[in-house]
């Protein structure tokens, strides 16, 4: 085995399968010349969109037969669907073959098939799954967004560590700011558990801020922003139909008529700039933290440019180890339990 | 007692208090000749900002002598402040001397002082505050926003059957589409209170659309969506922390130089109507739902025009009769726990 990293790619995950995930491999492999990947999925549905003679060290093939369909039940597909292209990639990081998989396909399987085959790393009671998202200062990480849709403030906690020790290493903040995702009324403020989670991220040694309310992610107040899968995902759907619905009114009325185009060509510079501000393929790849090995989940609907930057954050997970340094932060000072019984 | 509306305003309720409540109030009568108002707080800080002889049948001062603070706790307000100028204003739709007042004091001290003083319509368990938001189609409300953290299925219910009554006799759609705010991923979908809910709403008569997502909110599909005041909140802040973080990427970006100066000023129309369709003071003014007369809350930080916003919406729930309305509809058809044990 070469010391090159190799990431395995779902194939035949997502909206659109090899029809994206085989262009997206091959403008990454001419990005990345210190990257193999692997496609796996159904042999005869990738091949033929490689161009001839590619398949080689840097780039092969492991034909998985079946495919894990987007609205499968996660049971179903972990019992039935043994040799799908998601089972096999995850498995292909299990054996230490690849150092990471992406995949747009199903989120309830891939975190389901990803915690059976990888388990969780020692102390964490459930994995979470984080994703970057712009805000006015730069970017903002928030989890869980979604895969836990109850949790336990001991959960939370555990979150917020997994967060803070991730962001440190791939956004080189040293002392990420941490904020649990709150409501602003007080005394009606939090639920038990946010109370709980409140109490023993005070006590840790965390970079914790306290409680931010929703705008805070897009104000940039914080580094990381944590709260249960539930509300983490609503907040996250509802500021993308706030951003695609900005994009339609600025759409729609710069094409009104031929002066708004006019008007629209004098502000491209702005326009475009804004435009890849609020592109969320720039955001796509979110981290399943936790486990033990890298797992990244693309968007279902990620076109070309939208599933290579998924395939580049997997490959910074594995340049900064983030498992490992999980495994090492968790073990060196997260026992929820045991520290709240300290309390 | 003429036949006029005559609504009651907590003139010190909010960060700027009379400084925007008075002027809100006169413009508000120059555009609603036939409502009175009540100015309700500190006399000496209320007349000094009047026209000299303003006063009369369609404008008076009610004093109070105490003021509830933005960060005060609502069982304090509640127990120590009965002379506020919230308190008051509540008490004048009581006595029936108003038919709605408008505060922009703190939510929790207005919902617990309201729900005290105005008690809850008969099977409604818990008042909610909903609010309408803009959506590509037109907009959307949603509720509850925050007075209740905690939900069961049956408060959801509840919320859905205030919302959709309210929203058909303010915007005159017939059978809004009442969605149920939800996660996306299959299995792991909803906690039990959203499946609960989503069991009670499928048996009902109301237009219920199902689960929809964060998006949905802004994208149109729905002209009601229903969830706890937690995430209800997380979601609408959250939306807020797009909508300035786009306006503030657009105000930098066009600011930055001459070229981008001039292209901003050839582009003045559209932008100038996009700041009017995501002013969060067109849309200022959240209902408290399910109380035995109409309270409107009022954003803190409001102006002149979002106060007399808000103060346009007492005057069409007045004459929509919402608490008459809800109250007749849950009489009718809102006996969940009955309908659930039916189930």
């Amino acid at each position: 085995m070469s010391d090159r990293l190799t990431i395995a790619l779902d194939a035949m995950g997502g909206d659109h399968g090899p029809e994206v995930v085989v262009p997206a491999a091959l403008d990454f492999l001419r990005a990345s010349p210190d990257t193999a990947l692997i496609l796996v999925g159904q042999e005869d549905a990738i091949r033929p969109r490689l161009p001839v003679g590619i398949l080689g060290e840097r780039l092969s093939i492991r034909h998985a037969s079946q495919v894990v369909a987007m609205d499968e039940l996660p049971s179903r597909a972990l019992r039935l669907k043994k040799d799908s292209s998601m089972r096999v990639a995850i498995d292909l990081v299990k054996s230490g073959e690849a150092q990471a998989c992406v995949s747009a396909g199903n989120t309830g399987a891939l975190m389901a098939t990803a915690r059976f085959v990888l388990k969780t790393l020692p102390n964490i009671d459930r994995p979470a799954i984080m994703t970057a998202v712009p805000s006015i200062t730069g970017s903002t990480h928030i989890l869980d967004l979604g895969a836990n849709v109850d949790c336990t403030a001991e959960h939370l906690f555990q979150f917020a560590v997994m967060g803070s020790e991730t962001v440190t290493a791939v956004a080189g903040i040293a002392a990420p700011k941490v904020g649990l995702l709150n409501i602003g009324a007080e005394e009606i403020k939090g639920n038990e558990q946010v109370k709980g989670a409140h109490e023993l991220l005070a006590r840790s040694s965390l970079n914790y801020i306290g409680y931010v309310e929703g705008d805070t992610i897009y104000l940039g107040g914080a580094d990381v922003v944590v709260s249960d899968g539930f509300v983490g995902n609503v907040a996250l759907k509802s500021s993308e139909g706030v951003a695609k619905m900005v994009r339609h009114f600025l759409s729609v009325n710069f094409r009104r008529n031929w002066l708004t185009k006019l008007s629209a060509l004098a502000a491209r510079p702005v326009l475009q700039r804004f435009g890849r501000f609020l592109d969320p393929r720039r955001y796509n790849g979110a981290s399943l933290l936790g486990l033990r090995g890298i797992v990244i989940k693309s968007h279902g609907g990620a076109d070309v440019l939208a599933f290579e930057n998924a395939i580049h954050i997997a490959k910074k997970e594995i340049h900064c180890n983030i498992p490992e340094r999980i495994a090492h932060r968790v073990g060196g000072q997260l026992d929820a339990k045991r520290l709240r019984a300290t309390v």
